[in-house]
């Protein structure tokens, strides 16, 4: 007998559809915390800022990469941890700030490379979705994303909490009170009215077997994020580029039989991908587009996300269409998004 | 009638075969302005180094961060053009050794995003396969990597020598004198006698459609080169992940029906790949590797490599086989990987 315990896909719907109530938590009930961190990160004065992160999470430190590089003006470098762990690596970490972020804050790896960059001389800090972790007890600040315990192995909320919380924290070291964010819940509710729209788009993939996403700038990440819950929910080879780094090898694999996912904000990010969208016409590429109405329309389809919103807030956006087309992907082929095959959700690395 | 100018790879054959010569060109006459190079550097005395580059060459920069981070304990980044070039970002460069990495030295987004990185304080160098290009002359230092004209569209002999213009390169900046770079262009030559070998395990990847490679630290730029390559001239989804993040989520994809290329060297990043081989085996994953004879042991086949090579240098030996790979499974799907659909040589992104 089936209960509705069972039915494929019901946690992560559930975790897709809480994700306005997590971001308002967090802007109200995280705020102290993410302003004391702010404090203790300006008290330093930082001159490089490293990410070190795996999986969904590398996403949102890709993301707050492309904040520190463009809003804080300071060089910024995503860490590979084997450097560390592998290789026995002891840089000179003086004036760094080394950001770790992850849900479960439980990564051996992880942990170990926080330990050796504070040893050698960096401003650490986790961002994780469990202040009891490891990782949080390892890093001078710790921040809590306050997404809830997190049950699908395809993390959702927690993404966008791990966005927020960099969000909102790094417009605090450079001054702001990042109240251009107060309004996300109300428009990631809105921009999640699209389930049903997703869940005919689903249907239109049911039988594919590759797939290709791509954005530019902030949208980059939500691209990497999009085909990784692919992947693991649908068992689609989908690979996420770049909009520039597709031009530079990857279009020859594109065909009218590999669909693409193309991100197309309303801001510099999306219109940087205006002479993208032209070279996958010319090889007569399906196209599928979120983002704004506008450059949307000489695509297959798309979904359209509200206008009006920062750049920099807009990748809060993007991914959830793609959570949700992920999830009934999955569904349509016969696959349980919560429990995806060969996976555990704390993914154990040295 | 098709004459010998018409062969399908007969270019991508010949700059294969061409570089141990390429190697033995560069570790001679190229060698004086390497270590002028170094000096500047050396004189500097950066404390952080950034990298910018697209495509193959972006997987010869990945590979130089390896370098950085492990032999320098310097922290490291790869910069995405598009903060420079769509969102106007000016950061703050001062101690910052920055570093262009371009086959032609052609593209404008590299070629801006060097002057900008030079008004802000860098110091730039830019390390191309044309001495007039653009890009050299942005960069206050320019290393030419006197691979020859490149003509397949695929880069092969262009990467290699990237690989080891930057290895030597940060050798000389720590002070070393590289010598153990000197035996390479032997072992390059006894490598590429697998070619028969190659062609025949080509065969067995004739009708796949998707295919994953992995590999850890040093090997990791490997995977992702290599994944390229069968991108480009093959047309497959092939997909790269570090041995870590492919614990993280994309396992999931992997079953019997989709290939895994391992690189699996002698070092610390071959060892380091012991617990991913395990985990794909769970799932019964068909893996062919490239590497240490010890390591070939379990898997479906491999091609071992010669021993005794320092982890640093084995990205060199491990690509070899993998770009003879790409051509003759190109040439077995009909195709002509010099020329592949929809791709140019120089790749202009804005």
């Amino acid at each position: 007998m089936t209960t509705t315990l069972d039915l494929p896909g019901r946690l992560m719907a559930a975790e897709i559809a809480e994700q306005p109530e997590v971001w308002r938590r967090l802007l109200t009930d995280g705020a102290a915390a993410i302003a004391a961190a702010s404090a203790q990160i300006v008290d330093r004065a930082p001159r490089f800022v490293l990410f070190v992160a795996r999986g969904t999470s590398d996403h949102a430190a890709l993301y707050a990469k492309y904040l520190v590089e463009i809003n804080h003006g300071l060089p910024a470098g995503l860490v590979s941890p084997s450097t560390m762990t592998v290789y026995g690596a002891r840089p000179d970490l003086r004036d760094v700030l080394y950001i770790a972020v992850s849900q479960s804050g439980g990564s051996p790896d992880l942990v170990r490379s926080v330990e050796v960059a504070r040893q050698q001389g960096a401003l650490t800090l986790s961002i994780t979705n469990n202040a009891e972790s490891p990782l949080a007890a390892a890093a001078d600040i710790h921040v809590d994303v306050l997404a809830g315990a997190e049950r699908s192995v395809a993390a959702t909320k927690s993404y966008t909490a791990e966005l927020l919380a960099l969000y909102l924290l790094l417009e605090r070291v450079r001054g702001g009170d990042g109240a251009e964010a107060a309004a996300l819940p109300d428009l990631g509710a809105r921009v999640l009215e699209s389930d049903d729209l997703v869940h005919g788009v689903a249907q239109r993939y049911r039988f594919a077997q590759r797939l290709i996403t791509t954005g530019r700038g902030y949208s980059y990440p939500t691209a990497r994020e999009a085909a990784l819950k692919l992947m693991e929910t649908s068992y689609l080879s989908a690979q996420a580029f770049s909009g520039a780094d597709l031009l530079h090898g990857p279009l020859a694999t594109v065909d009218p039989q590999v669909p693409v996912l193309a991100i197309v904000p309303e801001g510099a990010g999306g219109q940087a991908m205006a002479p993208v969208l032209s070279r996958l016409a010319e090889r007569n590429a399906d196209v599928f587009g979120v983002g704004s109405a506008a450059l949307l329309e000489n695509l297959a389809g798309g979904i359209a996300l509200p206008g009006g919103v920062p750049d920099a807030l807009s990748p809060l956006l993007e991914i959830l269409p793609l959570q949700q087309l992920a999830m009934h992907l999955a569904i349509a082929r016969g696959e349980n998004p919560d429990k995806p095959r060969g996976l555990y959700k704390v993914t154990e690395t040295l």
